[in-house]
């Protein structure tokens, strides 16, 4: 059985370019460049809670540090370092060489290095922080948002939840369909580009990963505005068009959570320059509705006829029932 | 029952001078002063492995974060900031106010601000991360040490293992030893002001937290040297000169772990210099061996003789038996 330093030197050691010191010393070292700061954040997955026990380990690892680099994307901050503390019931050399293959495929692929990190036994967990910068001045803080400003949302949200809602037996998807869902769910792509192009442009963005209600909520919140959604408007996949229950539509469109699209708030006049993007980044970026001056709690959702829908969650809560 | 964010707002939530930005957003944000670097580490504290099921939460908040303290004291960077993940079984929120209030009290004695983190339901596991500032000129590295440097460690080793040793009935501990060995166990003082006053002075450091045999001998193979331990010199608290049994005095000082002491290297031309540090840091400094050119794996420890001592335990290995 590999030693503890047998598994992070074969599976987590790898050289560094960027940082001036990697895994392997008590610390690891790295500059920031001038005119910039770091931006910090970090998720904690756990067996049971955040993946399935047996879940594919090669995905996990791509997962793990895509919800991280979601964060980094939401603050228009660009990827640059990880830290990864890895708790594992057993020393199993077949899931560690997956893991780490997903793991370092999308850290390869956003120019993210492995700096540090612990490995130690115990109930699976995976723990990451991730660093990026960003220049201060251009962050895409929550609290940035203004009145008027419209609401976006990247791509389409609640196809997770759709996937998941389908191994609930909640409903039963086509083999597509599924298939597309399930993509979303285990495997989602970070929106860096889209985060570092809203530099400049964006009053103010949020990763949706709790649903899109309460998501753009905290933008609300955090710029004292009240938010409003058109339901009619917002973004759905043909996976999610396919499904009849409108009741899960909305659900998972509102509440679905797992998305790791972006939210933002940008000013009218911005318009034309947000829907460039899209061509840029790739993305559908559509405008799903406003801030304003009012009550910061509450997202009111419109239905097309203009009347308040009544949201039935507030967004996960990992404490809640 | 508080929710995740109930919980984050009421025990985790904290003003920030020195951050850009703290808890509540995407990211948190933070710049670095001129000329510094930012030095990285992440502990994970898994509950019946590294604390017991039950554990003091104030003792386990202050413990969390002082080994990744430790960390940057042995990069001999000074703490400026961290992040908490946390999962728990339950939103105990007794458990919560005590481990917050012992978190925060060693956070505030070392000046270190609470930048963001995650809340989640699981088995209890606590993973920080530290970061802080060091020049990196300056940054006291495992690599750096040079033949025929000294081998210092600060205060003394053995003392939590020997506390350990009594809670499993191999010995029996007086009151007050017993006392003493506890507080070394449960609540360790990182040693962040040694490690600054090392700056310029130490070639290499580590923390101890292995045992001093495992931890030294980093410091030999990062920098290709052969480290030598006098085992007569190594430093004895009370307690563990109290000790009858001399096989478990030798692995408690050797291979106790769990010590938060600092080793490092030192030029034979500075020990003036850093003998005078340890009034300033209100410490014990001694001097216990040397490096030299040499096979770089296994530390030698010879006996007041000057024979070699077999050496039984390689250091703490989370995967190990």
């Amino acid at each position: 059985m590999p030693s503890e330093f047998d598994i992070i030197r074969r599976y987590f050691t790898r050289p560094v370019k960027r940082a001036l010191l990697g895994v392997g010393d008590d610390c690891a070292l790295m500059a920031i460049q001038a005119g910039m700061v770091m931006a910090v954040s970090t998720d904690m997955l756990v067996e049971d809670r955040h993946f399935f026990s047996g879940a594919d380990a090669a995905l996990l690892g791509h997962k793990a540090l895509a919800v991280n680099l979601s964060d980094l994307a939401a603050m228009g901050a660009a990827p640059r370092y990880a830290t990864l503390a890895l708790a594992l019931p057993d020393a199993d050399e077949g899931w560690l060489a997956q893991f780490a293959q997903g793991f370092f495929t999308l850290a390869d692929a956003f120019g993210v290095e492995l700096v540090g990190g612990d490995t130690t036994r115990g109930p699976r967990n995976i723990s990451i922080t991730v660093m990026g910068e960003v220049p201060p001045e251009l962050a895409l803080r929550r609290d940035g948002a203004k009145a008027g400003d419209d609401v976006w949302v990247s791509g389409c949200t609640g196809d997770a939840a759709l996937g998941l809602a389908h191994l609930a037996g909640r409903v039963r998807l086509e083999d597509a369909a599924l298939a597309y869902c399930l993509a979303r769910l285990h495997a989602p792509s970070p929106r860096v580009a889209l985060g570092l192009a809203l530099r400049g442009l964006a009053s103010g963005a949020i990763d949706v990963s709790d649903g899109l209600a309460a998501d753009v909520g905290h933008i609300g919140e955090r710029s004292g505005l009240a938010v409003e959604l058109r339901y009619a408007d917002l973004p759905r996949s043909p996976a999610l068009m396919a499904c009849a229950d409108d009741q899960l539509v909305r659900e998972c469109l509102l509440a679905g959570g797992d998305d790791y699209e972006l939210a933002f708030t940008a000013a009218p006049d911005a318009r034309a320059r947000v829907a460039a993007l899209a061509g840029v980044a790739g993305l559908l970026l559509t405008r799903v509705g406003s801030v304003s001056i009012g009550e910061a709690r509450q997202v009111c959702v419109r239905d097309a006829d203009g009347k308040t829908m009544k949201i039935d969650s507030k967004g996960f809560d990992h404490f809640g029932s």
